[in-house]
């Protein structure tokens, strides 16, 4: 997809949306890129969001994607427009192990009121990264809503 | 559904998963109840794991949700058996918005290698409940592996 | 969810829209139930719609799902909306084997442009009534597109 | 994904599978194209299996894309094995409008119980291709068992 951001300004706006996440800095997270349609998240391993395994937690490997496919949301809209998670849906294929973690998410379907989004999840470990997970999320688009920036 | 469960210690086991989980002490969750097919997990409000408009980011609700639907999978396996999850799906209905969340999982339909369980997340505030996402989640079970307990 | 039908004459709305359904004749569908926020629709089975082991296919399981969810959420719906699937999931419990199929829908959260559907597919043999599949469904409404009736 | 398929006739096994999925042939549907961990399914548009408004049902989107999905994971199993979808989720995109459709299935992860694939759904119009919806399904191995075959 390549689409011409109609927010010029639209990596300002995203960092400092995701500076306001406050999950992301309790996580370890760092948005790394931003392009037209894309992000990327990067966080190292951390022992305080693992399962009984010691694996990263599902859910936390969620939490990382949903922002990226977020943020690839919104670097396509207006600047006045909020993204809203509608659903997402996650697929763990081999376990939260490894040194640190990559999560893109990349716009798959823009709209004006609703934008499909997919993300992945990368574990790298030794240098070698090894696909982990994949989400596709539903995302809403809100104007009008001083109260909901971002 | 209802169950005998093969473990008639699966309180413990489950007790016992749930305390290794490190993310959910980290979130605050508690596991608050055990019955044949079913848990409930509830957290406080907290900052720390929010998203840019200050609600529970809905990264956090999979979190709670998934471990919800991972213990009702888990009260109704044999006790050498472990529980993955394969995927699951959220559908988020309302914001996170409440002074605390009530996470329910239940078992739709068990099966030897194959599980499906429900998750519901409440808000709750000034004393009302709130539905305010929803889970499918697809588990598998997972034995003879000493390494994969619980 | 008791809600009280916007259009009071949402039977006859929604039973021409499932008559233009043509998908729905096809597969020998028929629409036996609505009240608000719910719908059922049943079929008997047919080797016409079949996998290769002879069972119903998940996609005519969707097919019936999708419907039922629809429905369930035009009940709900002011005369002038159409609604629009936007995602669907579908979890296959138990292979699609019986005389006939009962298919559910119930509104779990309405809205005024989201609503979430849940849908249950049960067979039926030798009168047993057996849960088959399970749909979560995103719907979407539309308004003013004299173009999409229904 | 690059796998030698462990079956070297699995395009027979493959052709074979479909030529029993009825429901194929009552859609009008071929398959068209083979390679390991891949498939591709076309139709042309038929009335017979449209919603109200005379696009192509979103379930019979699924249908075909369940089974391009499937198919994509046949490739690459043993000749013992047969393949059963767990669950899948689809996104609808745009609608099902065009002359003809193409449906193509692709192995994300393979697996010995599990793999995952994806789908992808597009229209054709006077020549032009247009992704119109996404699936992700979870699919599920079955050895041992004689009676399902493929």
């Amino acid at each position: 997809m390549t689409v011409t951001p109609p927010d010029p300004d639209y990596r300002t706006r995203c960092r400092d949306s995701f500076a306001r996440q406050t999950v992301m800095s309790t996580i370890g997270a760092t948005l790394t890129h931003l392009e037209p349609g894309a992000s990327k998240i990067e966080m190292p391993f951390s022992a305080a969001f693992t399962q009984q395994h010691g694996f990263l937690h599902a859910g936390t490997i969620a939490t990382a994607l949903d922002s990226a496919c977020g943020y690839a949301a919104l670097t396509v809209m207006e600047a006045d427009a909020a993204i809203l998670t509608i659903e997402f849906k996650v697929n763990l294929l081999s376990p939260g192990k490894g040194e640190r973690f990559i999560f893109r998410g990349k716009v798959v379907k823009p709209g004006r009121t609703i934008l499909i989004a997919d993300g992945q999840a990368f574990a790298i470990s030794n240098g070698a990264e090894k696909l982990i997970a994949t989400m596709t999320a539903t995302m809403m688009s809100i104007r009008d809503r001083p109260d909901l920036k971002g």
